[in-house]
């Protein structure tokens, strides 16, 4: 609870567009504001501060972002240090996978078709064309065939180099990317700058399906908990930490869970930073939908923590948050 | 339902962010996304070819947006004719006029403080400091007793002009607007504008309380249906008709129904353009989470129109969109 | 703020679930469950002792309920006195009028269909038909023309009867009850069992534009105001009061507002009683998903009112809710 | 999307309440509503059809519902078998063992507190008094220390018995349930009943950090994918498939991935029937809020399946859904 005794208010200001306005400029235009953009003007003045306080970031990413069109802004928050470390689904690295063997998502719908038009297709006559459907994308069937193919043959290439046959999931994601070219993708990006990818529900998608398959007649041994040792390390060992959650899920949990397990801190216990973008609320009792607050209570974030819950699109929301924050960055502000 | 066999599928097309992005470029770079952010980019191409296209444009909105920091970008759509006529629930028209008068809102919280925690106080505590809530601002109660000053002489003088004491709403928010010498104002720059303001639920707002209280003892008669001619009018003469709704509720239909009762035109009825951007999702049968293809089967929204929703919280979307649109009208586009 | 330390703690109990079951045993077992099954079963409780106390009862209704199937139990929660005061938008009023006159609701779909399909149909298809949609239903536009000359008809004795011409909305929604024969209707319930409905944003429905193409012939005056004293003085009557709220919108804030006028009791301002059954949450900053603790900061609920909001769909939980009181007031406890 | 020609139109029917009315006959006249209401009660048909036609039926937990009090009648369904498999969230486990082990869920708030103040907590405060929040309950830390041991003791024993060290998540799931004395608890119940609970996403649980902890001096291996072959197994060895989807999340996809991989049938391929209870919305484009509709694209659900969302907080539809379904059993209908 706020204590409005102790706690100076201030003045809704409005927001005022001139011409040719920066992504950044609007954003301070949005300070003043309350609701949303109140929230999303204070989650990049947090994560600034975050990027100038030699913070570990723990990057959460669940929900169809990948495919929706946010693989490269989250491949060069990886490249360019904006986050250190990333814990996602299974289907967003499958997605990353696609694109990196050369397919790609298509959009339901054009300019001109009515917006909701392009979620109201025929799922039956989809499936018969060989089209699944990602709300209102559509991916090829050919595509995952080439995905089966590709992991094929790098869990040869891992089982054959490695004796006791016994990985990591973040070796797996490693292993994967490796053997990626494509240096937009994630997964190769996360190799190439040394960011660990973490995926602890990876059995739940075609990268386990397909893990599955090969382990019917051969060995691979991948660890359901091997991993949290070298998350935990990375928790204590850092200064300070923030997190980014978009969306919610096993990756918002799996990443706040390491600081239950964390001996406190001498300043506070739990994150130091917190972000979360998602659309889902807090009433129907989810952990996804849980407040930054209720994780207070559980010392997942510190009590002192600055913290924003954002609820919105993370599709409209990330790409201003890294635009406005690439820009204090580059000024040095 | 899109039929897929017809129609040329795009790819989505990741986002990228760069140095120092003005608004409109990133919007640019949404367009090849899925999601939100997809439909956020097609909003600003529709908005821009309804400037272009000698349009009509109808202005719907709902939700607390004037006290949350919308005020002036709304007053500048007026300014700017980027709308032509304003639909409006009571409640923005109030805090309108407390702006006006020189009192403020305040948000609850400062950065620093959970973002969750600005919405968690002592509602009782806030009433006995005279302090009303809008989620995560608060108002004074000094505020509305300007508020109730101000109409009350604004009825007086009202009734003392008009000999049959008949008004409409739209006369009465005009006579409002009058009186308000705030040029930042919503109803004042309407009135300079010559941009009409309706309201049909005005009863339901502080504007009505206090009409009630006039009426106890003055004669004061607004009319509940006098408004519909004049809106009907302003569809039936326009070229083309687009609407912006923000938020749903009543404006939403209310700016809808006129094309229900228009005589169809040679190329279609219905608006020929809308934007919708709102929070509410369809599943809950609402008018206001209502798609804008069903709007298609009452011959609201023409079946060729070019429409689309932005499922986003309308303080982040709606900023954006007018930044990235007065900068494409600003370049001629 | 909930102070624990001064509250009783109470465990969370499971729902076991017999044979056989009576709608009431099982609210009763939700009793001790957190999140929306706790939240109903409290709501019952809380209308129990409402229907006990001697409490004038508003009812709002916002949203397709009445085409939706809750047109039934809303005419016998009236007929039964389950509530005093109707407060509604005009769409539901309209189609309970399209069912008094023998017209129907179409479910699309059938049991066998997927559930989603329901809502994925062509609109512009639909229109050519002459079917328009409400989510998973469509109507004919046959049952819009006879509504048309059914109301043509009140209209025209409407002011054959009253000289001056000068009508309230709750006028006008008593005279169109008064015209229909059909005993099950919510508004031919309502004169009869002398219940009020109120619908002060009438002009933003069907009725409101056939009063417009009337007017633009006749002389037909309907003040926007006039209803509110009626309103406020039964509020200022009452022994104690509460509202139930369905879905928020309009009704929502003009049965609370009346809060605002009506002078303080001895005991406290504001309801004394408020259920709100809505799937809007809080985070969008609409007055339509307002906390009941936000309406207390403004007097509108009182600071020890027994209050709660089931967040569900009210075609849910209303049923459940009026089962389950129904059988205790039966039961006399 | 529906073809109208082809299909019957069923006329929207009200809901009447009768006296002392069984939750069966309520649900029986929701059927001919639209909305929730009819989705709820199509999902009670969908079910009672699954339940007579030989179906393997797979259960889905995603969200706080043990904790939230739907513990007795999940535990229920197993013992009883209306499902034959279940695949939840490791939180789902971890507050069924702490209530197996003597421990509790508070409920935060009484009747006559006001509903949203039950959330409207100083979560740095409850941190200090050692009791950690889920949405309107609290479990205090001591539990978890019970856990803790409770779970070192589980491992040790696990690892004795078990030369190769190796077990699958299903295997520790069974052990922990063989552990356990208290018949009502879940885990307990499943191994009684021989129904297989899986949790794909175990390593994010606190069983997940516990298990971590003695990994650090013990030898413990957990395979990430070795369960996988026996769901796809169940799947493909069952005559008839059904889900029942509580909430989304990993235990959604991890269910209906399972068809991806198994060959076709004779008839169709996919889950045959699917009820699916969520308060996610398509709109996000999650895993979660996606149609069923979607997922007959990707032939996780049959073209031809009877399938059906129901857009509602679990804790309300589930004991519902169990109390009418299990009294047309009863009945032998």
């Amino acid at each position: 609870m706020v204590n409005l005794k102790e706690t100076r208010l201030k003045e809704v200001k409005g927001v005022r567009i001139g011409n040719d306005m920066g992504v950044d400029e609007l954003v301070r235009e949005l300070r003043g504001c309350a609701f949303g953009a109140g929230r999303l003007a204070k989650a990049v003045d947090i994560y600034e501060e975050m990027l100038n306080e030699e913070t570990t970031k723990f990057l959460g990413i669940a929900g169809a972002l990948v495919p929706a069109g946010m693989r490269d802004i989250i491949a060069e928050m990886i490249r360019e240090r904006y986050v250190d470390v990333v814990v996602t689904t299974g289907a967003n690295l499958v997605h990353d996978i696609i694109e990196a063997l050369g397919d790609h998502h298509y959009k339901i719908g054009e300019v001109g078709v009515e917006a909701n038009a392009d979620t109201s297709v025929d799922d039956v006559w989809l499936r018969e064309q060989g089209m699944e459907r990602i709300y209102d994308m559509v991916v090829h069937e050919e595509a995952f065939a080439r995905l089966e193919d590709f992991l094929r043959a790098v869990f040869e290439q891992f089982t054959r180099k490695n004796r006791d046959k016994r990985y990591s999931i973040k070796g797996l994601t490693k292993a994967i990317g490796e053997n990626l070219s494509d240096r937009d993708s994630i997964l190769r990006t996360a190799v190439d700058s040394d960011v660990p990818i973490f995926c602890p529900a990876i059995a739940d998608s075609m990268i386990g399906l397909h893990a599955w398959i090969y382990k019917q007649t051969n060995d691979l041994r991948v660890d359901a908990f091997d991993d949290m040792k070298e998350l935990i390390d990375i928790f204590c060992e850092a200064n300070r930490t923030g997190a980014i959650i978009l969306g919610g899920g096993v990756p918002k949990n799996f990443i706040f869970q390491t600081a239950l397990i964390a001996p406190p801190r001498e300043e506070q216990e739990g994150f130091d930073y917190a972000i979360q973008i998602t659309t889902t609320t807090p009433e129907n009792g989810s952990l996804s939908g849980a407040t930054l607050e209720e994780a207070k209570s559980w010392g997942k974030i510190g009590g002192k923590a600055k913290a924003v819950t954002v609820y919105c699109d993370a599709t409209i929301a990330l790409p201003i948050l890294m635009a406005a924050v690439r820009e204090r960055i580059a000024r040095g502000r």
